[in-house]
């Protein structure tokens, strides 16, 4: 059986894998063809996960295929873009059928969850690794980018944060969690559910926006240096959830909310005028802080002095 | 140094990586941005190189920077897309700053020859590993694709086959060669040229095409396929280069152009009255044979008879 066959057996499933809305060409040519609308913009992001750097060796196929697309997906949330398509590049030390059946089950699933179609990828062997690229579609010169946040705008989170940094104990076989507190904190780990929605709703609204996957500090960081402005945090004000602040107590559960990764949450800033009618429209919003004049990311406690830690969030390679 | 940084740095002699002619957000945000004029559709493909099955390992990073775009262009002249952008997903057991300056200096350099531009990307570590995407416009409802052959129509390539393959012993070390024959067969190797002109060139003439990767006979496989036609080639019509044939006699450098890899020269199928005017404007294509009723690959020698072997081409995974 060739990559091509390989590819289209255990992919087949994927929703309107051979074509769907603005997908005008799928799987098994030289190129997969997009039709983009006039009007509209087409929003790209390539994220790759290594076993053993991203996720652990061995690990659940199913799991991965869920959290390998949600991952990728959520840059295209953070953009207020549509989604549409995605591509995987899959090496694999082995043909092991098992485990790609499993692995396009969770993919399919996520797929369908997001609204995104497979139409091409690669497959190769060698030390498993994964890049997804995924497409989306937004209105010309309406995509929530990274530079727009002034002074004045509130700093918001679209949910709570911590919860998959919390996880990583259980990942990797250092901790056990009773299921009440484990199983939340496993899902947002493994099944990070993109704020596509959110996005496409803060279209128009939010000055800047981003996902959060290095961590709130860092993350909010890349906000502060592409809109030359300051961020100013406040640490009671960022939500955590029950399950963590159980599981890693009050000042662990702040920590991983601060500088724990993947979270796949939002984090914007708008207006102060445009949070009401956000809540009022039920998406759940946490209003965190405050864009100020200035650069840098500053945290404060509950009497507004300074206790930014000193280094935050995790960086691959460190020169 | 972040990735970020670690990716602007090393990448950003890239020709435009900010912004050019159809990239409205480049390198830096969630995700880039592309715009796609009204009446043409974006044509996406995506490649995969792994260190010690793609090449050596350790090898040239500046061959390696050529090469991993030529690739994945290479996918975009089979579809006679005008090329766009790209991203790259690199995966690097450690940051060696003299090796990135290096791959990205080759890198920059296709990225010139081919007119394509870097928006975005993504930096792990891991086993060396490399995927690229390439974005390219074309035309709606003209882009070249493997599935429109007709009896009747002749089978075309666009230049010598087998060089590549030919190459293989002197980039592993097994074999040299004098310079005058290693030198060609080596630059095809490392230097493939993307026939991105040609390609724009068929569309409205060729009934299907691709780029040849895994070898003539099996590539050819494929058309027929997609196409539900038969092909025929005739041996003693494949173009081979002097240099090959001094390198592996006639019957190896035969050998070569059939089933040895990483051709990325064009093969395609048009009708007979398409092609005095092609090779008056100076293309270089060979007739090679013909498609006809029935199904997959022929091979023919100078009497006709058929000659076709067992297996042809490369494949990752046998199950």
């Amino acid at each position: 059986m060739g990559e091509f066959e390989l590819i289209r057996n255990f992919f087949a499933a994927a929703p309107c894998a051979q074509g769907g809305e603005g997908v005008a060409l799928g799987i098994g040519d030289d190129c997969a063809l997009l039709d983009v609308p006039f009007g509209e913009q087409l929003a790209i992001s390539t994220d790759t996960l290594v076993a053993g750097v991203h996720f652990a060796d061995p690990c659940d196929p199913f799991l991965l295929g869920q959290r390998s697309l949600a991952v990728a997906a959520s840059d295209l949330a953070a953009m207020g873009a549509t989604p549409v398509a995605f591509t995987l590049a899959l090496t694999l030390p082995t043909f092991d059928a098992e485990w790609l059946q499993t692995y396009a089950r969770g993919l399919n699933l996520m797929a369908q969850t997001c609204g995104l179609r497979l139409i091409g990828g690669d497959t190769t062997r060698g030390p498993l690794c994964l890049t997804l690229t995924v497409f989306g579609r937004v209105p010309t010169g309406h995509a929530l980018t990274r530079s727009g946040a002034r002074p004045g705008d509130l700093l918001c989170v679209g949910g709570e944060l911590g919860n998959a940094a919390g996880a990583l104990p259980l990942v990797l076989g250092q901790r056990t969690a009773a299921s009440m507190i484990g199983e939340p904190l496993l899902a947002h780990y493994w099944s990070p559910q993109p704020q596509l929605a959110l996005g496409q709703a803060l279209r128009g609204k939010a000055t800047s926006a981003l996902d959060i996957s290095d961590g709130l500090l860092a993350d909010c960081g890349h906000i502060a240096a592409a809109s030359k402005v300051g961020l100013a945090i406040e640490l009671d004000r960022v939500p955590v959830s029950l399950a963590l602040e159980e599981f890693l107590g009050e000042a662990g559960a702040q920590q991983a909310a601060l500088s724990g990764g993947d979270d796949y949450v939002l984090a914007f800033t708008l207006p102060e005028v445009e949070v009401p009618t956000l809540l009022a429209d039920g998406w759940p919003i946490h209003v965190i802080g405050r864009v100020v004049e200035g650069q840098g990311v500053t945290l404060l406690d509950d009497e507004g002095l300074d206790i930014t830690p000193a280094v935050h969030g995790y960086q691959h390679f460190r020169a």
